[in-house]
């Protein structure tokens, strides 16, 4: 009953063997082998997009950083929710690598930015000249923090604003796999034709050991994202390894099938916490991710049964036994209905 | 024949045997699991260091940076050699990283520090009060640059001007093994019972995929480098594939027996590149590194057999068929005698 | 009638007698020389701190970015109020010479912190480990950036946060002098006795060209801005120009007085402006700022008749006449009764 | 008798009879006014280039390392002369501002950058793809730091090096002044029209408090400029001030003949040097500045009779009487023929 994180689990088989598979022999270094050039080639396909320019890193940080600050100036502000990853939970490495960017906390319902929200906070900027910082990316998280995810009409008016501002559009991707098998659409879709510039297309949090995708649909700030990586120390010299999990986790829909999965056994737990009278439901889940309240009596039950997940607000083993307290259930590929129903029933009481 | 560079190699079977162990079901993220608790354990206990503080990255470019930004301040100069790796193959790494300190270069012969040089150029900071760079950390590369491989004696003559001047004293081994192998030391002995205070213990170079550790002798400055590896987005969150790596690789002198392998087909190389006439080494290898010249022809005719080594200066395609070229061989610890001997043959003509 | 900013008005006399009068053939520069450390006591024992480091710089932003940066990590969030120039009109100065920490915003009436919301979001932080930022310094403005100012009490509270989590408290103090003016207390009372541990000291503000004086209290990082400052580019090399300048404003309270002179010039404004059926207040100004509304038709009226002011929103040149439209008005040490006086026929129509 | 740098002298009278008129009413702040636009003006015309953006900062380092961020990128190298002043008396402030690029040290005899040398130099990099730090700017020193000056010739060698790899050349002038007198040519001569395309034009260390201007002479980077200005906290808000003091240095030639008295006091101390058997000059002097070799004796009969000066190496206080110590002499405007010729005496002995 594990349900702490999407990068605690395991990595899926065919993952494995892809790495080992990989493992014959020399291979150039750099990202100059075979392998990284078809997986690169292999993205570009996924996301219809033959000229974008494609970079492999081995965390989500990196790959968001590294891309803000090839599309940020060190005197901008970046555009995000107040609850996004990049502000909370980096440690400033969006202001690291961008050379000191500020960022501005856009609010919004669910987890996202609300445009309208977004637009009069451009509007309140570069109108004071060089003292105020300069308007930046915008950069939003779909599946969001919190599970949600924004609709095509949504990330098109996030990019109708980025557009009327000439701002580029990033998409910070941890799960995009989860917010697509959501949308059912493809790839491309959710990106560069709602308008997208850049996203992270993560993996390590969907079956991967450690690796993300960075797409940039406009290659022009191909080589400066190459140097930053270098720079930043994120250029793997045995680059095939981050190639043969990315090739694996495309191959046969793998990506959307696990992301499926997670999604299935979350909608599982969902129903199941939805029949129980005593849990509240903070957001409408429809990825991997629940955020809930339920009483201190019942997360101690479960966290004696030996349940894993995160109780986001004081302290569970010590308080009234009725006070509800948050969690949160993030489900991986690897989830089992069995301990999806364990989980119910020990919640049940 | 793939005499290019270590990291072109495979991961040793042991290595890949360890990672699908380590791949079962759940495991507490970002270094909190126990596989890692236990492999910077094993590493403390390697070094005979109970005390450090350890910590496991996946590239030598960011155990180096962090590391060396932990010690420096930014109005600091870094000393080190002027082929250091951090100074020329980094892409300003370190000065990324430390927020702009600056790096001065000490010449010595065979790739090595002279003690007295350097000396001599920090002497030349600190009298200029705020005006001038601010003495900092010291960083000498083990096994270094060129393969060559600084003797107890000699790392204890850096040591001792760096603790007449206060300064911390890095030993950037992303090679370590290899020179620990020609030493026939402890890793204790070449490190902090030397002086040294900070080691990058590198792995990725001799049969690893993508794991290096940092030690820091004195865990004074831990908290700092978590909180830099974190915003220098190096905290990986499935990071018992990081201890998986390491644990193996400690485990039955691995690390030492590939380090000693990749060592001894360098020493046949070597052997044979002696009894030819045409060649002359530029060092006297004592690792897994050559550096000679031969001539067009001869770079022309490996070249054509399909051979893989780097020609450091000059187009070995076209010009006078007798003029001498530079070369770099590396052994890894995957080279076979057969490659060997077979190079050696098509460079004898 | 120019209520534009406290930055447009003149020098004070006195201090262009005190740049002529030092200007007497040669002295160290650097700030060795005597006028500067004579300057620099006076300071100290203005502040009653007599081991406090001084420094003085050109400007605020220099003065307060280098300050903050002397006190936070760059891997901090520092924190200060919503309408903080340090965080609105800065073009991300102190982000950039703290090497990337965040900004916390903080709201509270009256342009001031409200203590409990500084606390919830100082609590928000340094729960998720090496993840998010780490707790930095907290930034009141005393006189605040709309004009009101910090009660010694109020400073206290904030203070008393402060000391609850350990994290320094800076004041930048811009406009110092006519917060003192309100308060009528003494300024080691307003800062190191109400729990201040550095503060920007402003002059340009107040009668100066171009000195601020930064001021720790605690000692501990003096050579550590001595160095920020050199690496800033801001360590003056004919320093005594910048001490003259202080100095003569320290003499006979001439420092006190312009800032009297411009507060009671605002109570002459204000007075008028009550009497003024049309104009709304938006705070009760107590030092040299007043954020009012009153009609388009007056704001054109005023322009015409040359009157030069911020209009903080909207377009007063077009639009219904009897829009209400925001103003900000700033008096300065060189206002005359008979500027205000016209200002307020004018307005009344 | 001060000679100890041209930074420890007087405001000329007239800068600070300018000072002095433009302390008038209300101006607009942060550049906006009219004395600064005109002197702006002034400046282009000075240097034939209409096109050119123009800025004021107060100190030669922020000049020259704002200049330098605004031409590289961080990943870049900066080329200089070995003893640059940018790289050994800032503190690593091109370092911190750039965000971290490195300075690549040529040689040259005189302090001069040898062309064929920063040919070679820069040969080597760019030869390793994202691994080494990229060419980024050419920055030389006019007059250098050793008193000597690049003939026009010289420059153009420079810039033609520069434009066969298409980059930047960067002039500190800090005494450019003192250079074109000595040339003799005018300053777009010693300038754009000999391939330099950005140059710090220094003031203060000829007359003026703290101003020098910098002259982009390709306008397309002239908004970046100003934003790395603001956030580097060096747009002034009393910016008439830096005005004034600049306009009056153009004004009748003022700079130009400051630059020749202090030229003439130089070769008068020169000419008082050559006739004494003991003195042996480093360099032959051109401007002013005089590097050479006395007896520790004599440096000793010196500073007893209160000459100031800097002398470079060795304890002068004790030691061997006959001992050589090199020393360095500065005169500025306001040095007198009576102190040279008494100095000159005192040596003699």
């Amino acid at each position: 009953m594990n349900f702490a994180s999407d990068n605690t689990g395991p990595v899926h088989p065919k993952v494995m063997d892809a790495l080992i598979n990989a493992n014959t022999g020399y291979a150039l270094p750099y990202g100059k082998d075979d392998l990284t050039k078809q997986t690169l080639q292999d993205i570009r396909n996924l996301f219809e997009a033959p000229d974008a320019a494609v970079f492999l890193v081995s965390l989500g940080t990196a790959a968001n950083s590294i891309a803000l600050a090839t599309l940020a100036q060190p005197w901008d502000t970046i555009f995000c929710h107040t609850l996004a990853h990049i502000h909370k939970d980096e440690c400033n490495a969006p202001e690291f690598y961008s050379g000191g960017a500020k960022l501005t906390l856009v609010s919004g319902p669910d987890a996202k930015m609300n445009s309208d929200n977004l637009r009069n906070l451009i509007l309140k900027e570069e109108n004071r000249g060089a003292h105020g910082p300069q308007r930046g990316p915008i950069s939003l998280t779909q599946t969001t923090e919190r599970g949600t995810v924004y609709s095509l009409e949504e990330i098109k008016n996030i990019a109708s604003v980025a557009k009327e501002f000439n701002l580029p559009l990033h998409m910070d991707g941890a799960r995009f796999a989860n917010a697509l098998q959501t949308l059912g659409c493809s790839a491309a879709e959710m990106t560069w034709k709602s308008g997208v510039d850049a996203v992270t297309f993560g993996g390590t949090k969907n079956g991967l050991m450690a690796v993300e995708a960075v797409i940039l649909f406009n290659p022009k700030h191909a080589w400066e994202f190459e140097l930053r990586r270098k720079r930043g120390a994120h250029l793997f010299s045995k680059h095939r390894f981050l190639a043969a999990q990315m090739q694996s986790y495309l191959a046969s829909d793998l990506w959307l099938n696990l992301a499926k999965k997670a999604n299935q056994s979350c909608a599982r737990l969902v129903k199941g916490l939805k029949e129980n009278s005593e849990v509240q439901l903070d957001f409408e889940p429809v990825t991997n991710m629940v955020f809930a309240h339920w009483t201190r009596a019942s997360h101690q039950r479960l966290h004696a049964a030996g349940a894993q997940y995160y109780v986001l607000a004081g302290d569970y083993t010590t308080g009234p036994k009725r006070e509800m307290l948050p969690a949160r259930l993030v489900t991986d590929w690897s989830a089992t209905n069995e301990d999806v129903d364990k989980f119910l029933d020990i919640l049940r009481g």
